[in-house]
C-alpha cells in the first residue's frame, strides 16, 4: 500500500491528527462524562462549521445547479417499509458471542483479525520485516491469544489469503465453517465461540403509546423516504423525466462493534441523490457532452478480479464509450462527484473510483462505483454511486399498489404482438376462494417467454401448472376453462414504465475526516522574525470551506485597539464572513499557531500602526505572508 | 379570540391553505402509500427549501453574529443521561385507555374536549350563537357521545371553566378525580375508562448488539448534548464567560395522539441556544444598550393570573427596569428572537411574548417567555426563551463528578467567614464501611444555615443527626469524634460557580407553518390585460426566504427562446440564485399563478421581443408589476 502522507508529502502520523482534533475541539466522544458510548461522536465548533460549509456547497453544487427536488423525510420509519425494501431480512452483519466472557464480535472482522495475525506471524517466522500496525485504541486493544511467531504450511498460508480475499462472500453457515476449520476461538478466553448469528443493523423503536413490540426503525439511508414520494415528486416535476430528488439528513446503523473513529459510526449525516431515468433511454445524460473530457482515475471490476489494484486514468467519454462505465448518467454523476470533492479541498491524487465486484454489491444494486479516498485507514469508500435499477420502486409498488411509474403519451401509437393471459373470473373465485387473488397475481407476473411456452402447452394438454409460491404446495394447476393465453396485436398510446435509479450517496463524516487528513501538514523552518514556533500543524482548508475565515488579533489588550476590533468585526459580520477575535495574552505567533490548527485562512493584526494610520496587517495562513 | 386573517386582512380559511400545501407539494403525510403514520410528515421541495433558508438565516443571525459555538451532537442518547436530567421520570403525558375499543387518549386533551363540548352545548341552550369549529381531520373526528344541547347549572358551568383554566396543574390522581367527578366516559364506547397512566414521550431504542431491553432514547431536545460538552466548550472559548453554544437538529416526541398537522409532530427540527451566564452578574448583557429601545408586545404572568390575555407594548429597556422581564440577557434574546422572526417574514401583529405561569414551566425552568404566533390554531408557542437556571449542569455534575463549572481567578482575593465541616476519615471508614462515601456526600451538601445550626447542636449535645437519603433509615447520627463544624475565615483566590443557562429554543416547523399562514392572501380583481385568472392564492415570502427566487417563463416552446433560457439560467446559477423554468404549455397567466402559490417572488418572461432586442420582462409577485 502507498505511504500515507500529509498535504506536503511528509509521512502522516494519525496520532498527531487525532490528538490535534480532540485538543482543538473538532470532535468529542459523545457522552464522555458518562463513560462514552461506542460509535457516537459529537462535533465541536470547528467540525460543525466545516460540516455546515460542506452542506452549503453540496446544496449549491448539486441541488441548485442540477435543479433537483430536495426533500426532508422522516428518520422514524414503520416496519412494513423496510420489510418490503429487504432491509429487515438482509441488512445484517453476523456476530459471534464468546460464551465465557459475553463479548460480542463482528464475525467477519474477527476472522480477518485472527487470520491476519497468523499470516503476520508466519511472515515474521520467514524472516520478513514486520511493519508494526498502529492499534486504533491502544488501551483497549484485545490481545489475540493464539499468535506465536510460527511458520505456516505454504498451503495453509495460501488458503488463509484466499479466504481473506473473498470474505464478503460468506454467510452465517460459511463463517461457521471457517471458524471450525481454522479453529478460531474467543480471543481473550480461548474457548469455542457460539455459532454466528445475524444481527440486523437497524435501530428499533416503538411508535405510539400502544406498541408492545418494536414497530419501527431509524432509517439506515435516506433513500426509502425519497422512493415512497416518487409519485408526488414526479407530479411536482410536471410529469417530466428524467429528474432527481435529493436529501440531506441523519441515518443510523447499529454497528456490532464500531471502530475507526469517525469512519464507522452509529449515527451519521448522509447526502443522497436519487436520479430517475428511463431504462429504455440508454441512460443518456443531456449534459454529458459538457463533461466528457474530464479525466477520472478508475479501478474497474476486471482489474480487481485479476487480483490487482492498478488504476487507469481516462476521460469519462472514453470510459463510457468503452463500457468501463456502463452509461452516460453514471459517468456524468461520477464527474460531478469528483468536481465537488475537488472544490471541497480533497487531494486529487488521493481519490479513485472503484467499481464494485458482483458479489459485494448491496442487495438492490445493478452496478456501483465508489469514490474512495486515501488516508491513514487505507482506501475508504466515501461516496457510492450505484445503479439501483428499478428495484425499490418495483417492490414498493408491488406491496402497496401505488402506481410508482411514469406514464408517457407516445408521440406515435406503438403496435406490437404480445401474449395475453385471461382468467375466467366467474370460475376463479368459486374454485380458489381466498387464494383467487394470489392465482391472479401469479398469472399477471408470467413473462412473455413463459406465456408463449404455456400457451402451447395449454393448447396441447388442456392444462398447465404454474408457480404460486404463496399457496399451499407452491404449484397450481389451471385448465383451459379457467385460463386462455393468446397472442394478440396491441396498440399502445401510453407507455408505462418503472424508472431506474442512479444514486450518488455521500457519507459526509467520512469525507470531512479525509478532508482534514488531506489538508494537514506541518510547517517547518518558519522565519524567526515571525516570532512563531519553528514547527507546527496547519490545516489548509480552502477559504470557502474553512470553519472561521478571519482571525482578528490585537497586539495586546490595549484600549486603543478596541474600536478597531469592533469596526472590523462589524464589517465582516455585515458581509456574513465568519470571524473570531483572539485577544488572549499569548504571543501573536502563538495565537496564529493556534488558529492554523483550526484552518483559519486569514489573519488581521491590529497594532500601533493601525491606531496611527488605520492600516492593518493581513496574514495568509499557508504562506504566512503578511 | 381575534379573527384569523390573511396577510391582507381577509378571513383566513385553513382548508384552503391545507389543500394548497398538499397540492403544491409543500408537505406530504409520511408513508402515505403504506397508509401513513400519525404525526410524521415529509417536507416536499418548497418546504424543504424554505427550511434550508430558515436555517441559513438563523445561522447568520444568531450563530455567526453572536459568535456562538455551534455543535452537532448525537440524537441517540444512553438512558443514564435522561435519568439524570429528569426526563425519564417527568417527561410524560397521561393517557387513558378505553377498555372496550382499545383506543388511547391523551387524558388532558380528552377532558378538555368533553368539558368544552358540554360548555358549548350549554351556551347553545342559553341561546348563544355558536361558532362552528372546524374539525382538524373531518373524516376521522370522533363523535362525543354525551353532548346534547343542554343547559348546565351555573355552578357546574363555572366549575368546568375553572377546571379547564388550570388543567396543566393536575397529575394522574388529579385527572382520575376529574374523570370520576365529571363522569367522563369513552367517547365512542360510552364505557368507563381505565385509570390514567403516565406515558413517557421519549422514543426508546436498543444501542449495540447485546441490549436485551431498551437502553437508550432519541433526544426530545438538543440541549442535553450541549450541556454534557460544557467543559470542552468553555475550554474552546478560552475559559471566558459569558458564551453560548447552539445546535440545529432533529428531536423526537412520541406523542400519544398527534394532531394539528405540522404543529404537533413526532419528529421535528429544533434550533437551540444555550447561553451561559454568571448568576452573580445580575445577568447583564453587554449589547443590551443596543436594543433597549426595541418595542415588544408582552403578556405577563400577573395579567394571565388575573384571567386576562391583554398584552402591553413596551420597550425592552422599560420591561427589564420594571422587572417584567427578569434580566437583560433574557430581554436581549427576546429582542433578537423578534428581529429574527421579522426578517423571516412573520406578521408583527401576530406575534406576542407570553410569560409562563409558575405551574406550567418545565421541570428545569426558573422563568420562561414564549414567542407565540397567531394563526388558525390560535396562539401557538413557537420559540421558548427559558431561564433553566443551573439545573442541568448541576445534576450532571453531581451524577458524573465532571467539573461542569467555571473557575475564575479573582482580581482581589476574597475573604469571608464560613462554617466548615470536617469528618475524621480514619474513623469514618471503619464505622460506615460501604456507606462512608454517602455520609461524606451528605455532609458536604449541608448548607451554611444548616451547618450553623448543627455546629451549635454538636457543641451542646455532642452529637447530631443528618439526612442521608441513600442509607438505610435515611437518618445518620454523627458524634463529635467523627465530625467537627467550625466557623473559619477563608481567603478565596479562585471563584468556582455553576453558570445559569438562558435557552432560546426554536420549533422550526411551527414557525414555518405560521410563516405560510402569515404570507398567504388571495389576489382579487387582477387587471385582465395580464391574462391571469381573476382570483388566486399568493404566498408572499420575502425574497431571502422564498424557496425559488426566479421563475423563467418562455412564451412558448419555440426554439428561438431556448438559448435565452439557457443563458439566463446559467447567469442565475453562477450567482447561486435558485431558479426554475416553466416551459409547459399552460398560459403565461396560469404559469405565474402556479408560482405565486409557491411564493416565487420574481418572474422573467421570454418572448419575441427578447429574441429581437434581448430585453426581458420582469414581473414582481406581490404587485404583478411588469
Amino acid at each position: 500500500m502507498a505511504q500515507v502522507t500529509t498535504k506536503t508529502g511528509q509521512p502522516l502520523d494519525r496520532d498527531i491528527i487525532d490528538s490535534l482534533l480532540k485538543r482543538t475541539g473538532f470532535y468529542m466522544p459523545a457522552f464522555e462524562i458518562y463513560g462514552g458510548e461506542k460509535g457516537l461522536f459529537d462535533y465541536g465548533p470547528p467540525l460543525t462549521a466545516l460540516q455546515s460549509n460542506f452542506v452549503d456547497l453540496w446544496r449549491k453544487h448539486f441541488f441548485l445547479r442540477e435543479k433537483m427536488l430536495e426533500v426532508d423525510t422522516t428518520i422514524i420509519t414503520p416496519e412494513p417499509v423496510f420489510i418490503t425494501s429487504g432491509h429487515v431480512a438482509k441488512f445484517a452483519d453476523f456476530m459471534s458471542k464468546d460464551p465465557k466472557t459475553g463479548e460480542i464480535f463482528r464475525t467477519d472482522h474477527l476472522i480477518k483479525q485472527v487470520l491476519g495475525a497468523r499470516l503476520k506471524a508466519d511472515s515474521a517466522a520467514r524472516g520478513a520485516i514486520i511493519e508494526v500496525e498502529k492499534p486504533e485504541e491502544p488501551q483497549k486493544k484485545k490481545k489475540i491469544k493464539d499468535v506465536k511467531i510460527e511458520k505456516l504450511d505454504d498451503a495453509v498460508a495460501k488458503e488463509y489469503n484466499e479466504t481473506l480475499a473473498k470474505l464478503d462472500n460468506y454467510d452465517g453457515e460459511g463463517f461457521n465453517g471457517l471458524i471450525k476449520k481454522f479453529e478460531i476461538k474467543g480471543p481473550t478466553s480461548g474457548v469455542e465461540l457460539d455459532p454466528p448469528k445475524p444481527f440486523n443493523l437497524m435501530f428499533q423503536t416503538y411508535i405510539g403509546p400502544s406498541a408492545a413490540t418494536p414497530n419501527g426503525y431509524l432509517r439506515p439511508e435516506t433513500a426509502q423516504g425519497q422512493f415512497l414520494n416518487f409519485q408526488k415528486l414526479l407530479e411536482f416535476n410536471k410529469q417530466r423525466m428524467p429528474f432527481a430528488s435529493a436529501s440531506i439528513g441523519k441515518s443510523f446503523r447499529n454497528e456490532i462493534s464500531p471502530r475507526q473513529g469517525l469512519l464507522r459510526v452509529r449515527e451519521f449525516l448522509m447526502a443522497e441523490i436519487e436520479h430517475y431515468v428511463d431504462p429504455e433511454s440508454g441512460k443518456k445524460h443531456e449534459k454529458f457532452a459538457d463533461v466528457k473530457d474530464t479525466k477520472l482515475t478508475l479501478l474497474n471490476r476486471h482489474t480487481q478480479l485479476a487480483g490487482s489494484e492498478k488504476t487507469e486514468v481516462m476521460t469519462v467519454g472514453e470510459a463510457v464509450s468503452k463500457k468501463v462505465i456502463d452509461n452516460e448518467t453514471l459517468g456524468y454523476f461520477i464527474v460531478r462527484i469528483q468536481d465537488f470533492l475537488m472544490k471541497l479541498g480533497i487531494d486529487s491524487t488521493k481519490l479513485r473510483f472503484r467499481q464494485h465486484m458482483a458479489n459485494e454489491m448491496a442487495h438492490y444494486a445493478a452496478d456501483c462505483w465508489d469514490a474512495e479516498l486515501f488516508g491513514s485507514y487505507g482506501w475508504i469508500e466515501c461516496v457510492g454511486c450505484a445503479d439501483r435499477s428499478a428495484y425499490d420502486l418495483t417492490v414498493h409498488m408491488k406491496k402497496t399498489g401505488a402506481p410508482l411509474v411514469v406514464r408517457e403519451t407516445l408521440p406515435e401509437p406503438r403496435k406490437f404482438q404480445e401474449y395475453q393471459a385471461e382468467l375466467n373470473k366467474k370460475k376463479l373465485g368459486p374454485k380458489f376462494r381466498k387464494d383467487a387473488k394470489a392465482v391472479e397475481t401469479a398469472v399477471e407476473e408470467l413473462s412473455q417467454e413463459m406465456r408463449e411456452k404455456l400457451s402451447l402447452e395449454l393448447k396441447n394438454t388442456g392444462k398447465i401448472t404454474i408457480d404460486t409460491p404463496n399457496i399451499g404446495s407452491g404449484k397450481t394447476e389451471l385448465d383451459k376453462d379457467l385460463l386462455t393465453i393468446e397472442k394478440r396485436e396491441v396498440t399502445q398510446h401510453i407507455r408505462e414504465y418503472t424508472p431506474n435509479v442512479i444514486e450518488p450517496s455521500f457519507g459526509v463524516g467520512r469525507i470531512l475526516y479525509h478532508l482534514i487528513e488531506h489538508s494537514f501538514w506541518t510547517r517547518q523552518n518558519v522565519d524567526s522574525k515571525d516570532a512563531e514556533p519553528s514547527a507546527r500543524n496547519v490545516l489548509s482548508f480552502p477559504p470557502l470551506i474553512a470553519p472561521i475565515k478571519v482571525l482578528i488579533v490585537p497586539l495586546s489588550g490595549h484600549a486603543d485597539f478596541k474600536p478597531f476590533i469592533r469596526s472590523i468585526t462589524a464589517m465582516l459580520d455585515e458581509m456574513d464572513v465568519s470571524n473570531s477575535v483572539d485577544d488572549s495574552s499569548a504571543s501573536i505567533g502563538k495565537r496564529y499557531s493556534r488558529n492554523d490548527e483550526l484552518g483559519t485562512p486569514f489573519g488581521v493584526t491590529i497594532d500601533f500602526q493601525t491606531v496611527k494610520d488605520k492600516t492593518i496587517t493581513l496574514r495568509e495562513r499557508d504562506t504566512t505572508k503578511q
